[in-house]
């Protein structure tokens, strides 16, 4: 998994690099006193991608004393890998994606695997919705066609606002705690390359069918407004970043996830037109997006 | 008490839009279901005053069950009223300021006050810190010289952003749970009303020091920048928040007091001269501001 989540870094690194045919990676190394490390990648202010993170880490040691608590166990030692990317693009055509991939292990035995992609664009396009869907869909078809609808609904459940009543975005897969045997551990890794293979087949053609787009004033407005949702989510609710920051996780790649510019309003109007309404509506009810599961948007 | 945060909205609003000279504030009414509610008074984009809230509200019904878990009772009817305030200059000259002042009663007959007034600056200019602060003392004095001190420290401790290392601004005064027999909740009221009162003398010689001072491109791009950190502690820490989404209050009063523009960017550096150098020291290692407490600075 390690060895994966470091192919899967340098090959999406590649990839969006030459999307946006501007910006380049910077690679930041970073220890962890208690065992591990990391290599943060970060795009900046680039022709399509105003601010993004593709960050790796390998972690170990003793288990943090409330991570121990949330796991039930006295104390034990830990093993954690995975890859954790946030894109943020300048243009409101191109939607914001997030994905993670990753594999926990304690020294009682206990492992499991996590992850996930979820997409949060700024316009109604049924379209990137369908094909984002349909991509992550495919992937996990092979290993139990259960699975899709299964973690779909999960990240929907997951990516919640609950105090505005909105998903984060429309939604992708999440997933975690996928355990089993030793042989059934290698069919979870085998998926777990499939949902991390089909990340850039999933969100690239988004990015080519918008980043060329013009955009209105409004458009850029709403997309300030909505990444403030954006940031009420992943500090209110997420708890990958609230976790993280709890037991002094490396704060620059933890918040690494936050949106370059960001606009809190009073009472900021969200509905100004249809694209907007549209949108709004898929929020506040999620709904189907991937082909062959409900093909009429 | 629910005169008096009334009375006090007046008079802090008056002055405000007196101070802006631009902008005025709006009002919106709203309704709690289950009893009550309040009046959100909001500035916006001003001479002065880029954001800002002036909001009272009294509520009352049965007490929500987080909130009685949270208090280690069964169920009781509660009576809530306070008044809650953030202002958000556009010039980073000019500090941002919260205060809050809050009265609470329950049907088994505890009752109590709370709050407090901070600043957060974003140049260092020791008068502000010092003025600000010795006003906050010199409101407190009269009920006692421990006070002061001991809600200095509350505060500092209360706005600390710990995944930062640093407080969220210079401090103030933080205080919660003063209760007493019936003649001490008289005098609790009354020290309640000095500290309120204090507010605009505390704060309003600040602004008039700094309104009109030209300032760089980068000292704007360090407020945004601080202004995310703003952001940070109220999603993450600060218990009027989380708990106001939590228990279902009204989310736009709530988050009225997120900055309108905001930065979040990759490793920032956040001590480029020396007067960002001397804030972030004061920032991780709160010191003593009022006159008489320690006047070397």
């Amino acid at each position: 998994m390690q060895s994966y989540v470091h192919s899967l870094q340098d090959t999406i690194c590649t990839a969006i690099e030459a999307e946006d045919g501007g910006a380049r990676f910077h690679e930041d190394r970073w220890d962890r006193p208690g065992g591990g490390g990391g290599q943060a990648r970060v795009i900046a202010e680039g022709k399509v991608f105003e601010k993004g993170g593709v960050n790796v880490s390998a972690v170990f040691g003793e288990l943090p004393a409330k991570l121990a608590e949330k796991m039930g166990v006295d104390r034990a030692d830990f093993f954690a890998t995975g890859i954790s990317l946030v894109l943020h693009p300048f243009s409101p055509r191109v939607p914001t994606v997030h994905a993670n991939y990753r594999y926990f292990e304690m020294s009682n035995g206990d492992a499991w695997f996590g992850g996930g992609a979820d997409l949060t664009p700024y316009i109604a396009d049924p379209w990137d919705a369908g094909h984002f869907h349909s991509a992550l869909k495919g992937a996990c078809d092979p290993f139990g066609t259960e699975l899709y609808p299964r973690y779909k609904k999960w990240c929907d459940e997951y990516f919640f606002i609950r105090h505005r009543g909105e998903a984060r975005g429309v939604g992708g897969l999440f997933y975690d705690y996928l355990r089993g045997t030793p042989e059934e551990m290698e069919g979870l890794f085998a998926f777990q390359q499939s949902v991390g293979d089909a990340f850039l087949p999933a969100y690239l053609p988004i990015v080519e069918r918008h980043a060329d787009e013009p955009f209105t004033e409004r458009e850029k407005k709403f997309q300030l407004l909505r990444r403030g949702r954006y940031v009420e989510f992943n500090l209110v609710y997420d708890r990958g970043t609230t976790f993280g920051l709890e037991t002094q996780g490396r704060t620059e790649s933890i918040l690494m996830s936050l949106p370059p510019v960001v606009n809190f309003d009073y009472c900021a109007p969200m509905e100004t037109d249809e694209s907007e309404a549209t949108l709004m509506g898929w929020l506040r009810e999620p709904r189907e997006w991937a082909e062959g599961v409900n093909a009429k948007f």
